[in-house]
Parts: structure tokens; sequence; C-alpha cells
């Protein structure tokens, strides 16, 4: 089968979201890298161009250099998808543009920057015949998979209640690092990081999760919120109550200041007859516990799992697979739906993942400032 | 060393917790039951007594014999101490008359039904010489004692965030069983379980671990409550946000139908240096996590333990002791108290946590009731 | 019920063993410790009696005066049992003695220094209608019990392989001190520690568990012990292969000096249908592993374990129990033999387990000596 | 940087290894493939090589075949290094024609079916130029990397025990099928498979492991095997005791019939000083434990690491990378020596290493046929 001609936007040198975009588009073989927009320094994204072997005519200065390159060539030749791996404010103009001119988009979280650049997107998308995936990896686990259709299959009697944790401690050396670096952190910088630090960036990784493997919507939420320090401008760490249809409650917290937690992210959902926790840290298990039997402890590889979650897997049990497999598994999914191929339910996030990010990191941050009272999403 | 002479209040036949006390009592050899009010049925009270070997004549048919009784007895033949393992609602009126008439108190938790009730047996013990043993096992597991000398000594730096969870789901298959039994299980009735079910029995447990190993105060609550059924009165699912001096925040979860949950009561402190985490079923491990190096695992029974965590572990390491020997420690320490030994901070919970406990409890349900609004502790 | 009346030999102040068994004979409420000989320095056994307030008048100075002076006590308050927990070489005189005057014994591991004393001892307890009970501690704990249950009712299917280990690293640090303290160390001489250090101390605890939990008996043995250094005269590290009926193989690995080891000793039983895992450090989790099915963890206090598993347990599920709970469920199993009630198989160990634990020892260190060669068990 | 131009001997359609050697060859970018013979069946290597989007015209029928149409092509289009993944029969006499040919070669384990073959290749390799990277893909994970660093460094002191265990469970459920399959499983064929099934598949993993970790060279084993069924010719299960220089001993213990166990891979080094532990199903921790401090967890991504162990990770700490990740580093190792880069002590496995393992295959087998004998390797 012919490989999808990849394009990408940013992931230059030294960049590390780029190379891990790159590494998930090789591992299943469906995508080749033949051009894009790698760096605003015209000079250092042909120096990485040569690197990666990649043609320099194909190598744009800008995005509409880009546009108008790719749409002069014969459409067997054209770029058919491309990767948005740029700093978060540029996400959304690049995108509306590449949907626009008929480019399938893989688009780095957060989608964008505001709920109304969201809803924006989906309603390009809505009016087009084009893929649109957000690499939420963590739904690439088979694990994940496995944890959604069984609950899908009412494994867990009624859900009772939501938990989810993502815990994170980098930012912590830096707020308490002796060379005052506070400010040159652009992610700390509302400008260039939005109205939001840990939820935006990881609290939305356990929200999505939550949706996904329970396909429950939150309805509305009440956080509290912490800066931790007097000099910060954004949420370093914080718990958000939820509230779901008929009186279901959940709770996320999230933290980018827990000292020594690595990505620490875990999801627990109890129900009326059973209940299902999975950590990132050890992807390869999800336990099922109950009242009245053992627990069990799924694991890949087998044929006790669903179809979904098997197709997720290609080692043998006991294999490890790791992280580039589950976001390679989102590259695959996006590569079936551009090939216009069956999915399964959940195969990759789409734009409106997008938008329920979006506006779970607006109603977050306005609950907070309202003096923590419930907000709906 | 002269056995402290111990009676006791309820824990007759079949009566679960009062075995676990007399266990407790029995483990360091410092305490010999030999008398006591075993049952509102005497008969079945002379029954235990036998089956214990326990004199008859100090079998008791209610507190007031009890009371004249022992006094009767010359100082060297009395009972000096009492556990206290009735059902709650009788713990308040039992501790004050034995307090008041000069008799040492070990009292099941919860130490009462109400704030004012608490303070009052705070005041009487203040007044008092006597010792006042609040069981709140899991402080004393060696872990726990480790965590709190780690914490004091500053490994952490400043404490950034608190958490800790309790879950249980046994409750889960009453409210879910065919038989409707609801209404036959006293923990859901008000009238005997106080103003609440799943705070009041668990939460309460992470609220005082809390307290104790980090040695902070919670200044207001602010909490989210779930009876999950219609038909059930109290609270069997919660979430609270927590809030310290400073602006340090925190979160207590517990639920007692999370299905398949044993007794899943965990805590993490996260400092500005580094965090510490533990949990009770396994909890002979205590981790130590940091970003700068490998993560430490204390254990017991090792020379980098503090004295106080070593002192309260007996077996070599490696060897697992448990909830009997943590049972233990505390009637350990209670009886240091009685005999005036030195005392370690924290070798048992006393009067004052008790206080602490049921205005925990208080504010969390009153929070809950004004639309989950920030209550005051 | 009335409890029994315990005598102990050995077990004076700073007798860490001692102290172990006294908390195992409490736990349970079966025993009631009122003499015996603990000290061959009389002064001293009288100042551990004070301490424990036991009479002095029962404090003996040798094991002929203690059974003389219980002899020539009435019946009813005679001494039924006696706990030996003197150095090695004493037990099995002091067994023997107790037996002939009609004593129960409780004995410490090993049973004795020789296959011929332990096999005399098989011989007397037989001809006799007393009870002997072997304190293997960890056939105590309840999920090993309830892997023995499993393996009766022939959940693995055939046993084709079977696999124990137990790892200690505290001879290490002796060996390797800067003292020269192995001399000192009566572990490693051979007049007091008999033919074996790491196989007759830890190995014999493997070997147990093995037997324990299949109801196999091992034929053959071929071993390869290692002193690690040339001065040290027994073995302090080994692995022996092991050879059951119908060509089922195995293997025991022991080690006294694996730096950083605590008390690891673990057991696996593989079957043609499922497997069984289990690990002395967490023992409330047992491993039930197949080709087709999640794995199953099996953990106390739960209806789907068996009869005899739920009754070495107290604790409501989630509270772990642990080796004093073990230890504990042994002596009660010894109260229940002496007083005629119904056994469970595998209650406790008895003097044939004594006996093969002997010939274990004996035939590995001749395999071993032997130059590692196929050695009749 | 130009990628290396790779072909491939097998792999073709529904190939397992095959294909789990194409990702690892795409995971870091530093190949591409262009070439090879992908299967017996011409018609269907074309069909393969077609949903690869591979040129036909380089899709060859036979070997003699490939070398004859590149080396007709001008060398900066020749393929420059093959990955021979063909069954383990042909990988001796295609290495040898690649080799000769001046090929670099990336081979699949086992390097060769005899002692002699590989000492051929290793003569030849020796002779030449060319690297031969022999896949043992467990040396690419990142701790497995720093255990070897920690080691070399003297962290453990003198190394005293060498324990190392692979167990599988999956033949087990096709010598106990109702199918009969066994005549149909080439893996028991000893015309296939070679004179071992077990140790030469996955025994000599651990085999590698153990020098790869350590450094030191066995010189001595002694085998015990097991074919567990009449008529199965190889073993599936066995205990393997190492001698090494110095008096030191080990253990190695495999098993394909161990039910319910997946690819439970474990190596532990015990020291004078401190021991590391690994299990390759959680292959991101690694554990070095001693007597006097806690436990310490060593995980990727972390300045604490040496820099070989870095450079094998990319992800963030506590994003799991696994066994892809494992394989790519060795293919990133062969591109560094093919490209003549500097290459850390252990970043690939060389023909060296593979005549280690079929050295220890013959001796093994050869022990445990002269009746569990001491045997030379």
């Amino acid at each position: 089968m012919k490989k999808i001609r990849l394009g990408m936007m940013g992931g230059g040198i030294g960049a590390f979201i780029g190379d891990a975009h790159r590494r998930a588009s090789r591992i299943t073989n469906d995508y080749d890298l033949v051009g894009g927009v790698f760096d605003v320094d015209y000079d250092k994204a042909l120096e990485f161009a040569q690197q990666q072997n990649i043609d320099s005519n194909r190598t744009y200065a800008t995005i509409d250099d880009f546009i108008n390159g790719e749409l002069a060539l014969p459409e067997e030749e054209r770029i058919q998808a491309v990767s948005i791996v740029t700093p978060n404010f540029l996400h959304y103009s690049f995108a509306k543009k590449l949907l626009e001119n008929n480019f399938h988009v893989i688009c780095e979280k957060p989608m964008t920057t505001t709920v109304e650049e969201a809803e924006d997107l989906e309603r390009i998308v809505k009016e087009s015949n084009l893929t649109f995936c957000l690499t939420h990896t963590y739904t690439g686990y088979p694990m994940i998979r496995q944890m959604k259709e069984l609950i899908k299959e009412g494994v867990l009697g009624d859900i009772q209640r939501v938990d989810a944790q993502y815990y994170q401690g980098w930012i912590n050396s830096i707020i308490h690092g002796t060379d005052s670096r506070i400010t040159g952190i652009w992610r700390l910088d509302p400008k260039h990081a939005g109205i939001s630090s840990c939820m935006g960036d990881i609290g939305v990784h356990a929200f999505n999760l939550i949706e996904y493997t329970t396909g429950l919507k939150v309805q509305e939420v009440l956080s509290d919120l912490s800066s931790v320090k007097e000099d910060v401008q954004l949420d370093l760490d914080g718990t958000v109550l939820l509230r779901f249809n008929d009186k279901l409650k959940g709770v996320i917290r999230a933290s980018q200041v827990a000292a020594g937690e690595e990505n620490n992210l875990s999801i627990g959902v109890y129900g009326s007859k059973a209940s299902l926790k999975w950590e990132q840290e050890n992807p390869n298990f999800l336990y099922l516990i109950s009242d009245s039997e053992p627990t069990k402890v799924y694991k890949p590889a087998h044929g006790y799992n669903s179809t979904f979650a098997e197709e997720s897997h290609v080692m043998p049990s006991g294999h490890p697979e790791g992280i580039y497999e589950a976001f390679g598994n989102l590259y695959k999914g996006a590569a079936k739906a551009i090939r216009s191929q069956d999915l399964h339910d959940g195969e990759f996030p789409t734009v409106t993942d997008g938008v329920r990010g979006m506006k779970f990191i607006y109603s977050v941050v306005e609950s907070n400032a309202k003096g923590n009272t419930w907000t709906k999403i």
C-alpha cells in the first residue's frame, strides 16, 4: 500500500515533540515525511531537511509557501496530511489554513488557545471530508482501549464514581531554582501558554481519558487551583470536582509541582458491580476489581481482550510496548481515516475531543476565579 | 513489670472490634483483661466471660455496676484502664463516666457523635491526669511513623500539596442487593451512625493521617458528597477540598461504594524538595520520590529509620507485620502513658485528635449542605 | 474455654525468638505462659520472670527441675505444653525429655541437629498421644493455605515445575566486616549450627513450603553450595535441583549473602493448566496465572477463598495481617490438637515435617560434598 | 544524514519477526528498506514488496540473485546492510555469503545452529571491516544499560551470586492440546530447531544478559533439562548451574511450559556491597538494594543515569518506552558502527556474543546428556 505523504509544521532541529511525531508516524509504516515548514529560521529548516534526508525543494519558509508549493504539485505527489507541532498559539491558524486547502491535519495538543477557535475548527472539519487527529497519546494504549470496551460491555454496572490523576514534578525544580528562571519559561507566561498551565497541559489529559473510557460527558466543574508561589501567574496544581449526568460525580487531581512524580497519570472508574483501574507508568496492566471475585489483571496480546485492544498491540504478551506504540496507534488510526478504512470507535481523538478539552480548561479556570463554584462545561 | 488491669465496655460474643482490641492489648503483653460490661444481655456477657476465662464476679450488667464494683475493690486489684468498644452513640456517656471515676480510657473511633461531646471529653481529660487513647489504628504503622519523622526533619522542604484517599466497596453490595437490606443497616441510619457514613467512618481516617504525618492543621473544607441512591440518607462517597495555613491546599477522597476496593487508604505529601507516599495495603513500604535522585523505598527494621519507627516494629526486616501490630502499638503507647513513661510525639491518638475528627466530619457535612462552599473547621 | 498452660525452654531477657513465640501464643488467646527454664543463668531467669509477671516458683534452673516441679503439681495446675526456643543443639534432648514426661511440645526450627535425632523424636511422638508442633511459620499465612487448597482442588492440572527461593543478605555484612567477627558468630560455627548454615536455616523453609503447598515429596537432590570466603566453613549460598516422582523437577535457590535482600521467600508452582505464585514480603497476595484468562489475585477475607484460608485470617479484607498472625495460626493449630479439636490438613507442621527437613539438609550437604551429584532424600 | 540502505532476508507476508525488525529499523530513522529476498515463494515476495512499497526490481528470488543484483548497482545505490530473519537453519549460510560479499549483517538469534558455524562467522567478521549485529533485544533496554554501567563502576562490590530467569508458558498449551499438533511445530523438531528448544530459544537470552551486565564469563555449566512429555524430543524447561572465575556461582532457570507466564525474563546480580534486580515486564524500573540504605529505584530519563542509559531513551521520565525502543537501540548501535561512529561498550551484540550463545546451548545440552555433570563452556 502506498504510504501517506506527510508534511510537518514545526519540529525542526532540537524539537522534542516533532521527533516524537516522526517516530510515531514511522512505526506502523503508513507515512512518509516529504516536506514542511520546520523552523522559523529558514536556514535551520534547510539544515534539518538535510539531516533528515528531506528534499530541500519541499522545505518551505512559511505556511503560505507550503500551501502554494504543494498545491502546485500533481495530486499524486502532493502532501496529503500535515502534522502541526508548532508552539501552541499557532495551532489554530495553521490548522485552519491547512484544512481550508484540503490537507488532513494531525495536531498536537492543545488544539487551540480558546474555545471559540476550537469550535471554529470543529465546524470546518465537519463541513469537509477531512481527517483531523488530535494527539491525545494516552488513548492509544491497548489497555485503555480494553478499558473502554469493557465499560461499553457493561462489566462495571452503573458507574458511580470516576477518579483521574495526573501528577508531575518538573516545574517544581524551576520555581524553586536559584536563578529565577520563571520569567523565561514560556509555559508559565499567559501570553504563550494560554489561560492555564497545569490544567491546560495535563489536567486535560485526565479529563480526556475519563470521557474516552466511560463514554460519559462532564456537565459541570468546581475547581480549586493553586499557583504555589506569589510570582507565578498560572495554575501549577489543582483539584477539579466533576458532575456528570444523573448525579454521578468524579474528581480530577493534577499537579506540575508534585516533586518526584514523573508522568503519573492514572484513572479509576468505579461501578455498581465492579471497577477498573489503570496507571500510565505501567500501561500494560489493567485491573478489574470486584467485591466477589479475585482481582483480574488484563494484559495485552491475549485472546481474552477485545479486537480493538488486540489490534493496538503487536508484540507477544509480556513484551512491554510503550508510549511510542500508543502514539503510533493514533497515527495508524488517522491513516485508516485518511484512507477511508473502517475505524473502531475511539481509534483517534477528533476535533470534537479538542473542543471538549478547551471547554474543560476554560470552565475549570472560570470556576476557580469565581471562588470555587460550580461552572457549566 | 505488672500488667495493666484492663476492663472492656462492649465487645462480647461475636463482636469483631472487641476481639481486635483484645488481640491488640495482648500483643505487647502490657494488659490483662480482668472484667467489664461485655453485653447488654447479661446472660450472654456471662457466657462470654466464661469463654474468655474472665472472673464472673467482675462481669458486670451495667456501667454503673462496673464503676461501683471496681471502686469497691482495693486499688491494687482495681481495673486501671477501660476499652470502649460499644456502638458509637454510647462512647461519649461511657467515656465521661469512666474518666470522672478515674479510669484511663481507650476508645474506639468515632470518639463521640457531636463536636460538643468531643470538646466536653477533651476538657475532662485535660483537667485530669488520665490517659485517653483514641484508636486511630493506622497511626501505629511503623512506616507512617517514619513518614512523620522524615517530614519533621524537613526532608520534603515546604509542603505544597497533600492528598489522601480511603476507598472501600463493601456498602456497594448492600445498596444494590435484591433484599433491600438498607433500612436494617445501622450504619446507613442517621439515628445510629450520626450525620455521616463515608466521611464519619473512613474519611476521618484520611484526615487524621494527614494531620498526623504533616503536623499541619486543616483550616477550611469544601466538600461534595454523594449518597448514590435516592433512598440512602447519608453520604457514601465524596471529595473534600482542604485549605491549610499559607494557601497550602489538599484533597481527601473517600468512598464506601468503590466496588472491589478493600481498605485502600493511601496518603501522599508533596513538598518543594521531595514527596512521600504510603499505602495501607502494603504498609511496610514508604516511598520517597524526588526529581533528582532515584526513588527511595523505606522498609521497617533498618538502621536508617528513626528511633520511633524502629520501636514500632519487632520482627527482622522483610517479615511483614500488619494491622494488629499497628493496633498493638497504640495500646503500647497508652500503656506507656498510663505508666508515666516517656512518649514519642504521636505515640497514640489523644482526645484532642478526637475533637479534630469530629470537627472535620461536621464541617464536611456542612459544606456539602451549603452547596459546596468553603467551611471553617 | 480454659487457656492452655504453657511453659518455655529458653527465651529469656533479650531473646528475640522467645518473644516472637510469646506474642504468637497470646494472639489467639489460647495460651497462658506460667513457667519455664528461661536462661542458663538462673538469676537472669528470675529477673525475666519478674519482668513478665511469671511466678518465681515456676521459674526453674534446669529442665530436670522443671519436669520434677511440674509433675509434682496437681494435673489441673500443671503446664500442659512447652515451647522450646533454646539454641538448636538442645532441641533434641529437651524435646525428648518433655515428650517422655507427657508434655506437648512446640519446637523452634530446626527440630534437631541430625536426621537420626529427628527420626527418634518422630517415633516417640507416634507412640504417644502428644502434640508436637514445629514452627515453620510461613505455613501459617492465609494465602499459603489458599494455595495449598487450590492445588489440592486440581486448579493447576498436573504440576510440571516447582520453584522456590529464600534470599537474605544479613550474613554478608558480617563476613565482609572489618572486625573479623566471623569466629564469634555461632551460626557460622559447625559445632553450634550443625552441618549447614544457609540450607539448614532458610533453604529448609523453601523446601517445607514446596512440600506443604503441593503435597508432593522430593525424592532426590543435586546441590551446589558456596561458602563465599575461604575462612567460612559452612554454606552461605546455594542452588538445589529437585527431583520428584514421575520426572517432575524443581529448584530451590537460597542465599544469606544476597546483599540487600531481607526475607525474600517466594514460591511458584507451575501446572499444565495454570500456575500459582506467592511472595512472603507481600503475603496477602496470591497470583493465579494461566495462558487463557486474566491473572487472578487472591487476597484474604473474601468468600472466594477456602474455609481453611478464611479461618486463618481475622481482619476485614485489605487490612494486612502479617508474620505474627501466621505464627499465631500455628499456635492456634497446636491448641486445637492439644484440645483434640478437628484440624484442617496442614494446620501446623508436625514432627514428620521436622524429619523431612533434616533429611533435606543432610542430602543437600551430601550432594554438594560428592561433587554435585544426585542424592536420595 | 543519508539513511543506510537496508535489505532483508525473509520476513515476508505474515512474518512476525520480520515486521519487528522493520519497526525497529524505522524507529530511529537510520535505515531505509529497499530490497531483499522476502519469501521462498517469489510471487508472495512480490506481493509483499508491493504492500510495503518496495521496488520490485530489488525484490529477489534467491540470495544469489540478491548478491548479484546488488553488486551490479553503483555503490551509492547498493544495499549496505542486510537483516536476516529467515528460519534459524539458514542464518549461517546467508550470513556467510553476505559477509563475504561485503554486506553488513544484522542477524536474528540464534546466530547459527552449531558452535562451529558460529566460530566460522566470527572469524569472517574479524577478518573484515564489517559490522555484525545479533539482535539480543533485551540488551537495548535503557535500564539494562544502566545496570551494566553501575556494575562497571563497582557499585556492587565483588559479585557473589548471579541469578537469571526466563519463564514462558506458551508451549504448554501446545503439548497439552487435544489436536496433537506437536509434530507440526517446527520449534519442537530437532531438524529445524537445533539441539535445544527452551535453552536455545530463551535460556540463551538469560545467559546473554548475565554476561552483558556483569562483564563476567561463565566457565562451566551443570544442567538439568526436562521435556515434560514422552513424545517431546527437546528440552522445554530446565535449570542450569553456572560457575564463573574465582568460585563465583550462579543459576539460570528457564521454561516454556510455566503456564501463565508471558515473557518473564529477570536478572539479579548480588554483590558484597549491594545488588541489582531487573524484570523485563516492567523494564523501566531498576532496583538497587543494600543492607544499609533504602532501596533505590532507577528509572529512565533522569540525570542520575549514565550517559549510555540516557542515550538509549528518548521520552521524558515516566513515559514507558518498551520493546521496540530496545530493539531500535540495537539497530541504532549497528548504524553507528556501519557509519564508523563512536560506540559505547555494549551498544549492540556482536558475532562474538553469538559464539558465546551457541557455546552455552551446546554445553548445557551436553551436561544434561551426561547425567547432570559439570561441562566446560
